[in-house]
């Protein structure tokens, strides 16, 4: 007899869609397809509306390459920001991260992503040439390397350090150290050895 | 200075909305935004169409409130299932491990819930009018409880019982005991306890 479980397409495809979210297994996926579907009917149109406006409306910044609606973003426009300090980050929840300090006026660029050659993620694929070209516009005087401190973070500043200064441009990295408020016998033995090595002057 | 972080409408509307999938958070939404938008557009376009196909076209079967795209579904109106075994699973995952085994021929009836008083559903938020009105067609000879077994679950499974019973349908539940495969030593105590309690003659 033939299995008759098999449930309506719709659903089916709707949790083949899910499941192409990061982190989401097949079983995540049809909790959260029955759920949108059972308890909360309006937040399933919300969703499918807000992906299809995203992919319509959304488009990256010809200056900063991050998500805008226009062709250059409201920061990169903005007279008030330093156009002579360029940051370059991974992503744009990094740039998030660094405006919530309050402390940064300067310009951004985001790499949306990092080098990881073994996930074919090479300097081409971040269009480096374009990100060099940025910062080659006479106007930045320097480049902040905000890239994660992880290997592949590490490897993307490495990389664009050495192409940026082979063009003469002044390039700096986020300072590494204790993290404000943490107690020294609780940092990890890397955190505290990179914090002796770059100590500074009171 | 005004904070020029702020993110394209589009996209915090798309970030927003994802967080409403249950175990979503906002750092989640956000990295999945990003995901979809940098990395697989396609995906993007695809959950879009399928969460406004689903919410269109998916409703509730008529017999077994499962999800169908049209009044009946296949399985309820299949000549083969035995239409005198109804069994009554919380959800259409619940049902989907039944088929698994092959070894139930009957109908179901899916709740699409549990009793859960304090998250406010009670009899009637699950429709127990609907169930008891399916489990009288006079065709069912035999009601089986397929609730899970925690609190919600046994508390769901002992209200149905009890008002079936109470209409003169048989009413059986689940076996509770060892899973098979395991071995005794790494059981829980309440389910060995279950298992003896049960015990069966060989």
């Amino acid at each position: 007899m033939a299995n008759l479980s098999s449930e309506p397409q719709p659903l089916l495809e709707l949790v083949e869609a899910l499941r192409r979210l990061p982190g989401v297994g097949v079983r995540t996926a049809r909790r959260m397809a029955y759920h949108l579907l059972q308890h909360d009917l309006k937040a399933a149109e919300q969703l499918g509306q807000a992906l299809t406006h995203a992919v319509e409306r959304l488009q990256h910044c010809e200056k900063c390459n991050g998500f805008t609606e226009i062709a250059i973003c409201a920061m990169c426009d903005h007279p008030e920001r330093d156009a002579t300090l360029l940051c370059i980050v991974e992503t744009p929840a990094d740039q998030n991260s660094i405006e919530a300090t309050h402390g940064y006026q300067g310009l951004y660029y985001v790499l949306m992503g990092r080098l990881a050659p073994l996930e074919g993620t090479g300097p081409d694929e971040l269009d480096f040439q374009r990100v060099l070209k940025r910062a080659s516009d006479g106007i930045v005087q320097e480049v902040i390397l905000a890239t994660n401190f992880t290997a592949e973070g590490e490897t993307t500043a490495h990389y664009l350090s050495e192409a940026l200064r082979s063009r003469g441009i002044k390039v700096t990295r986020l300072a590494r150290g204790v993290p404000a408020g943490s107690e020294i016998e609780y940092v990890d033995a890397g955190t505290v050895a990179w914090a002796l090595m770059e100590r500074r002057p009171t």
